[in-house]
């Protein structure tokens, strides 16, 4: 009665390697005090400590938990590091590295996309390509826009620097958007919008029930394993590497890592993958049309 | 001790066909961009795509999902789609026709009722009929109102073209409100007040437990069948489209879709089913009084 | 080693009649379009019509599934009226006292307390009392203030009337406050705080899951009647007349109900029980003191 | 293949006493109407009473459930205890005295750091103990911050006191911060970011389900136990005191102190322990640096 052939999803369905249906990354935007700091670039100076301390919980306690957690599961991940962060904790970048984990780029001051001119933007490449050299002496491949927004402008540089992108939304497995590789993330698999919790009067939630996130978290896995997906698992250092929620990563690991027909891969292991597919799931980035100008021409 | 002939609801138990008890329809409210460009008309223009991207998951992924989830339980919908979604993704309309699915009137921008003037609202309806017609050759028989609101205006124009609606929340189950049939929607059973979520600081809540949802849903069902009442889902492209949604509407409907004396229609059926009762739940529309003309008045 | 005696609180536990150890009184406020009308008083009139829907969901049908669900567990309630839901759907009270129901007062307007001025309180309980006695030749005991604030000259008000109030939170037992019988409410055990949502950008949060808040009510449960306490349940007709919650507070009820030590009584019956105890449990209204004045001078 | 000695957290694990591998404070910051009346200070006088009664509640009922919670469990906890609050309530110093609990200080007027200047922080101390002698005939050796937010200044006035604080949450177990004593706390196991509701559109989000908190709890302890960190549970008199929440501290209580691997001590015992062990987990505080002047430098 229907006919999915003509009626389908112009899309086919996403191909893995070596026989896996599906694909899992952990990866941690290891943010620490940065977007505080760039919260407050234009604020009057005070000498509130509280949210710093929160925040440097990540780098001094959270970060090596989840480090740990993913010895445990002989997983390994990617780690996205604004380059202030890598400045103020010299450590990190170099113990990633030894532990085996990817890194990729995350701003220089964790600068939020909307709040900065393109070239910022590119001084921020450019100033972090410069620190990942001078701490490890290697060259990120990828990239993750702070606070996951991108422009056209952004994509191209990208493309110019021949990094990937991990930060929009618009499938749930790997794709190209103007030429760039993205690996896309998903505010429903992210720990911040259920867990981030700073005081201040400045949250408008309460932090979730994390049984509830983690049945959540389950259910999307459930799926996206039969479609053929990619979970892309976005923890933060500082939030995540508290004690519950490293509790309820171990329970979503259990089950997904011991999974025969799952890839668990870093982030650029799924890039150069996608690379190697050629030219499927290509699409161009759209900015927002102005409606108010057509608004009364269309309605006509 | 009660009598609940003379003090009960001056309305009797609502009648269903062919000896079911109660109703279910699953509907579609496809907005993908629409909302979102609706939402910046008066904004100063930026390039950001996150927001984009992230909508777009719906045409290119998540209304496919959907589809095929009802196709796995041999189920009719209803999709409610704006002129403007209809354009900029000619594949929905032929696919949701060609899958033997209802498809409804959406608005032709997603116009928030609260922004426009009557004229632009005929100016849509006309607009949106023309777009229906050239690309599925076919007129639709219902209107769901863009964010659930509706005017008095709306209604006689509705009335005039012979348009059932499904935007109110007067009852649930079928009813007729100025000469017009309403379908009526509900809060509690539309997926997006649990899982919206956009980033940007826009939103004002976390997504919602699925598990928790489910079970408020389920408990929706249990007495609304009893009641002789009508479960109209509503859930969007965008946002149900995604992995772990489709996991807990499967399991909504393998509770639904198995019971022998539950009706599952097109929201169209549901209208002429309503049509074919006659007068009964007639009501008249009522804007809000104007309380401070009345308030000392009232209280001398 | 500790001195329970000499350092416990210092009111005694609260004492039930009739071997009773604790008490449960199911109370709606049968709000319907009131708070909405009100919160509009200044507004710019507009013909929007989706909110009084969706509150007239309440008279027309909600409100009869909350006084079944009572009279199928045998138990009476306690109804609070605004005098506009009274003149608006003159149906509500004969049936509230013809099935065996306390009825009470709760404002004219719903007028928020904040918003009005001591005389136009007076008036608002003169023109109620009118209404009451028109339309059920009888007059309330009780007041329940909208949106649970008042102030001493309300109190005041209540006593020079005989009337016992029902809006505060001092105590989880009756008490005496200025002279007046309180039957105390509690947000945690209202279900407006968790399930109330109207759409139009107005909303701070999404409906709560109802199985946490039953589970949570049930605990409430659980330490109050040990405790020697009051369970005073506050549902609304548009918001718990939905199936959902129809459920839910059957499952409440179902553990409340046959509890044979619980007394389950209207709240005028549990106001005249602490009468009867004579005065313990008597405090005086505190009006928020102005530590601004006193800040300097009490720190030096 | 890693080297967890050369790339792991400079800070070794925290040592407990007498073979125990974690420890657990139950602390209460017993604000009562202090935090209310702090937030009008600049307000117009009015003469509502219903926060005032909901906070009451927990000098009159809530604090006493507590007390008697500690008890059935043999357990000693922290009253951190506004000087307005001790004088409001004469009869509570020196009950949690008599009950063998340790007090500690939490400002004078509840003052919330970012509102006031250093003077005034010194002379809220000096005026608490004022109040502690004459109360109790005893110096307190802890301070815990109004809304857990600290300054440089507040730290050093600490130290020239010899006082311990327990307001930051730079670690999840004690640690030196400018030579101060640092008990932390956090957030994740505060009741009042959960459960604090007040009404009159001040709420930003509802009460959660208390077994989803319950949950996340236990969860948050099932890694503290084994990575050797300090839970410290910090709730309010008038927010925990009520029925629905003792009923899950008690299963908290329950699961975490039957564990005979747990130190179960006062905040000022930990403190004291914390001391004994010299110099490690010291960190300087960091005020945010002022990231607008570095943005160009630091970018070019």
């Amino acid at each position: 009665m229907t006919d999915p052939d003509l009626h389908a999803s112009p899309f086919p369905r996403y191909s893995w390697p070596g026989g896996k249906t599906s694909a899992f990354c952990f990866t941690v935007d290891v943010d620490a005090e940065s977007p505080y700091l760039w919260g407050r670039k234009d604020a009057v100076p005070d000498a509130l400590i509280g949210q710093m301390e929160q925040r440097l919980f990540g780098p001094r306690t959270g970060i090596w938990r989840l480090l740990d957690l993913l010895d445990r599961h002989a997983m390994k991940g990617t780690f996205f590091v604004p380059g202030l962060v890598a400045e103020n904790h010299p450590a990190l970048l170099p113990a990633f590295v030894a532990r085996g984990h990817e890194v990729g780029l995350h701003g220089y001051f964790h600068e939020v996309v909307a709040d900065i001119q393109d070239d910022e933007f590119v001084r921020a490449l450019d100033e972090s390509f410069a620190i990942f050299a001078r701490q490890i002496g290697a060259k990120p491949t990828g990239f993750r826009s702070p606070a996951w927004e991108m422009t056209p402008f952004m994509l191209a540089e990208l493309k110019r620097r021949d990094l990937y992108d991990s930060s929009l939304m618009g499938f749930d497995h790997p794709y190209t958007i103007d030429g760039v590789t993205e690996i896309p993330v998903q505010w429903a698999i992210d720990d911040a919008i259920y867990f981030k919790f700073v005081g201040s009067g400045a949250d408008r939630w309460a932090p979730s029930s994390q049984t509830g996130v983690l049945d959540s978290w389950l259910d999307e896995w459930d799926v996206l394993k039969r479609e053929r997906g990619l979970f892309m698992l976005t923890v933060h250092d500082w939030i995540s590497g508290r004690a519950g929620r490293i509790r309820m990563l171990e329970r979503l690991l259990e089950s997904i890592a011991n999974d025969p027909a799952v890839w668990i891969a870093t982030v650029g292991e799924v890039a150069r993958h996608h690379r190697s597919l050629g030219d499927g799931f290509s699409v161009t980035s759209r900015v927002p049309d102005a409606i108010g100008a057509r608004r009364f021409k269309g309605a006509q």
